[in-house]
């Protein structure tokens, strides 16, 4: 297993085993690289490369194994084991993002939430329970959680990142629109919906002016 | 105005303009490149040339003028008329999403959503009304609406799309989990929640296997 593959990489291999997913959802059964390359947006010729850096050989004549390459490809991304994760702040986008993951991966499943807002505590939703704040870092020491989720106000973000990190959490999804401090090796994806929405913005008006010049 | 400037750099300055604003808030009036560099999480030298790039001259001496800054980052970013913005889906993440840009920005606004569930039509959630479905190709056309977000479900998301572009929308906020099929002059963004959080898995175990091993 290549210890160097890149984000958009493993990006793209989650996407492959979702369309593989979809394909085997509708009874297909084999699946060309070019087929399932036009579904992703790449090129064959990408597609193939990333398949095969995951030591996965198909059979070329009458196409990929839908069933086996998921299979393979899961294997690549899970943990057999499976990956607890926890979510901090259950505000409308926390509760959105609940609700989007719940139960959508078995291997990977947000297991607890916390929030400071003691009229949470104790609720179940979207089936995670919500747990006070104050109880995160023995909850995350307690559970081996690697993963979190940050979906709290921008001025409390860095704050738990810092506990987060002490737990022993390696990955941060963070959605606060802020840039999170935190050592080398603990990996942060950012999710800037202000700053995604101005770039459409940006783009679509663009195509205008480009239009009207 | 550089009519190539690339996605990364247009995120970038959106960040900013962000960072300026809150330096503003706080009542700073002057900035050094590298300091609004280490809020951004970049190096100086790249905030320099990003800020070059849209025309702006600072005074290196004593640094950026924080409002003159903002100000230009603005000028380039929006559209001085305002962008507005309509939402298709009003499910969970349609709803956490029309809460986040509630009023955020007042040069792009949402300011309608659709959905297909009767129920929801004529509701006003986050100051925002929701329409029914089959009204979005007009409202599109009459209003001018050139940017939109995308929270259906992924079974409706080619059709909702193929709606819009027929509609005159150039920049699509797309959170349905697939590659949708527009026109080249059609900006896309995707936010794939789902792929997100397994890169992040992928990477808090790579980190975990690299102690290890």
């Amino acid at each position: 297993m290549p210890l160097n593959t890149s984000e958009k990489t493993v990006g793209r291999l989650s996407l492959y085993r979702r369309l593989l997913q979809e394909l085997s959802t509708a009874s297909v059964s084999y699946v060309y690289s070019h087929q399932l390359a036009t579904k992703a947006g790449v090129t064959a010729a990408k597609l193939r490369r990333d398949i095969m850096a995951i030591g996965y050989t198909g059979s070329p004549s009458k196409g990929y194994d839908v069933v086996k390459l998921a299979e393979s490809i899961a294997h690549f991304l899970e943990d057999p084991e499976g990956q607890p994760a926890v979510i901090i702040g259950v505000g409308n986008l926390g509760r959105a993002i609940m609700s989007y993951f719940g139960g959508r991966r078995p291997k990977l499943q947000l297991v607890a939430a916390f929030d400071s807002d003691e009229k949470k505590v104790n609720r179940v939703i979207h089936n995670i329970r919500c747990f006070s704040a104050d109880s995160l870092e023995e909850y995350i020491v307690q559970n081996s959680i690697k993963v979190a989720v940050i979906t709290v106000p921008v001025t409390q973000a860095q704050n738990v990142a810092d506990i987060l990190v002490r737990s022993g959490v390696k990955g941060i999804m963070n959605f606060a629109p802020i840039h999170l401090r935190v050592p080398s090796d603990v990996f942060i994806e950012d999710i800037d919906l202000a700053i995604s929405l101005e770039k459409v913005a940006y783009f679509a008006r663009q195509n205008k002016q480009k239009k009207e010049a």
